[in-house]
């Protein structure tokens, strides 16, 4: 009998749980590392190994019990990643395209090989380089850790004498944005490559709160930018490609990801293939799924903990309040701040769909929801990852 | 913090299987009482306790740990489901509700109370019963077991001079048919009752092997009919109504099932809430979601083991040869005959639809399926369930 392949992940957070619930309809059941059995992935999966993602033996020890190794999130160390491979294991996406979505030195220098369009940015290692690149491009300039930044983390404005983080950095120039947009792509490594209609986020401190899909007016050659990273960096598994639209209406690529992303969860319901499904074909190399949308509009409101953190109490209440509203409950302790959840909002018209969605994420989170269009700052947004 | 409530599920089949994956959503992690541990929801949950669903030991060891204790099949015996109760459990459907799902004597005996439409029928103890009952209806009848018939089991078509079985059994009249229907509806406690579009199904040897979500030109009071049961059942969670329109066009209820049901499947790409996500609802009592199709059509295949059942290995040429068509494997160990997985097709052209649902079936299972519409059979058709 042909025996399905045993699929790890490294990770159980909603990335990992919403991947098992999709590879259950492919005969699968996801197999995750988890640090802790309240994990998001962990309190659902039936294979749970308990271990630390940043220790080599712990990641040698779980991906020999798996046919195909991918990641719920970029924090595994390159080196790690790379020993995996040497002992033959196979990892999707591998080191040689994750590195791009670890290191925002290399990726930049990459894409400027490729001579695709990002923000001015410059490798700095003093003050006087930041003054330096901001005498070309203005102050205040954005710096990001080259390492290790999610949700906010990691990114800071800096003004003309500000200090310097500690930590590797780069600069880069502080982008007039229309708004942000992500463009959601799969590959399979023997090439098959499908893309997503390109979504319009909103983010707030730093973390995607809204993705509207598709964007109205998306730049045509948003998906092509995507695609062409892809193919490029080698990607295999899902990529995200969160990209800044300027004033003048030029694409920038801001960040890349490559898992399953919050850009993309409005395709559980809203494509006919959702990333999870996608990233479990694409990293076991089986053909891909369709990736047209099934709905004129989804709009996805993520569900942040506030000052009552604890969705489950009004779970009830957001189910009555609208009864064709999507809800994903990841399951996690509540904290303030903290992903829990999402809704997505399906239909014909825009207003409508995006009012029910944010109205559904006020019910649940207890919060007011913003009604009115957010205007754009004009400042880049880091990257949004799993809390 | 208000927790979650624990649901579980006595059986861990291929309907707890996908319940459990609705359930993840909705911040839930299904647990189940599995007899092994290569049961289809035993292979995908977090919570998997084993036992025999016919120990009333292990049935209360069960509900003890759960809030709310639902089921996959009608195979608990009867005293068992009321001492669950009797003992302060949450049996959802009831013990006065599942007992019509149980025993088609005390079903047959209360739609007549009801006046609701079903067949000519009689219960029988004898041979010379049969033949009273046959000389006014015509042979060959249907002779059903009571208790403890599925998937074509405990039916059988008599003619004249024919040995009954020695089971208590009832006697129907053949009914002359158009085609089969089914109506799914689910009810919570407080009352709500939300049903969704009349299908037909296509059986084979007694086994569901199609669906078409709608029915084209269904008849308007086959939703009233099912909800009608529901409600004078007082059935929780989700009913399946399965029905046979004569050849005149009337109605007649074939068989009940209080639960997630195969002619349900469709559901889950073609509704806005799947029966499965419905089920989970209705039975812990939360406001029930949108029944509303997201297609104009949705046809579902039905999986069944063939001369080589092995669909694992067929899985990527399925993928492959229809990018959209949704998948779904249930993991089980495949044997000839078995219900290993179904495949849903959604769209706007009928026969289109039909033939990709058929394709992607013959290309599982590695058998031919049918390409010409099913004639009627003029015979009665048992009621489905999962083998």
């Amino acid at each position: 009998m042909v025996q399905p392949p045993v699929l790890g992940m490294v990770g159980a957070g909603q990335l990992a749980r919403m991947t098992h619930q999709a590879a259950i309809s492919l005969g699968l059941s996801l197999r995750v590392l988890a640090a802790s059995d309240g994990d998001s992935a962990a309190l659902v999966a039936a294979e749970v190994e308990f271990g630390d993602h940043r220790s080599l033996p712990d990641l040698v020890g779980f991906a020999e019990r798996c046919d195909v190794v991918t990641f719920d999130h970029e924090h595994v160390p390159p080196e790690h990643v790379r020993a995996l491979v040497d002992k033959g294991c196979t990892v999707r996406p591998g080191p040689d395209a994750l590195r791009y979505a670890q290191d925002k030195l290399a990726m930049r220098a990459r894409l400027a090989e490729l001579r695709l369009p990002q923000p001015a940015w410059r490798s700095v290692t003093s003050y006087d380089d930041v003054a330096r690149f901001a005498a070309e491009t203005g102050w205040p300039v954005v710096v990001k850790a080259v390492r290790g930044g999610y949700d906010g983390k990691g990114v800071w404005f800096l003004a003309a004498g500000d200090r310097l983080p500690p930590v590797e950095c780069i600069v880069e120039e502080r982008v007039r944005l229309r708004r942000e947009l992500a463009v959601l792509v799969a590959r399979r490594p023997s090439g098959e490559v499908r893309a997503w209609p390109v979504v319009e986020t909103v983010q707030r401190s730093g973390i995607c709160v809204e993705t509207v899909a598709p964007a109205t007016d998306a730049p045509a050659d948003a998906v092509v930018l995507a695609e062409t990273i892809a193919v490029e960096l080698d990607v295999t598994g899902v990529l995200a490609v969160e990209l800044f639209e300027r004033d003048d209406g030029g694409l920038a690529v801001n960040e890349l990801a490559m898992r399953p992303h919050n850009s993309g969860h409005w395709t559980i319901e809203g494509a006919r293939t959702s990333q999870f499904e996608q990233h479990v074909r694409a990293v076991l190399d089986w053909p891909l799924g369709d990736a047209a949308p099934t709905a004129t509009y989804a709009v996805t409101a993520n569900l942040l903990g506030g000052a009552d953190p604890n969705l489950a109490g009004r779970l009830s209440a957001a189910l009555d309040a609208d009864p064709a509203l999507r809800v994903h409950v990841y399951g996690k302790e509540p904290r303030p701040g903290r992903k829990l959840g999402h809704v997505t909002a399906l239909g014909d018209d825009l207003v409508t769909v995006r009012s029910r969605a944010r109205a559904g994420a006020a019910v649940l989170t207890g919060e007011p929801q913003p009604t009115e269009e957010p205007q754009p700052t004009g400042e880049p947004q880091p990257t949004e990852e799993p809390a």
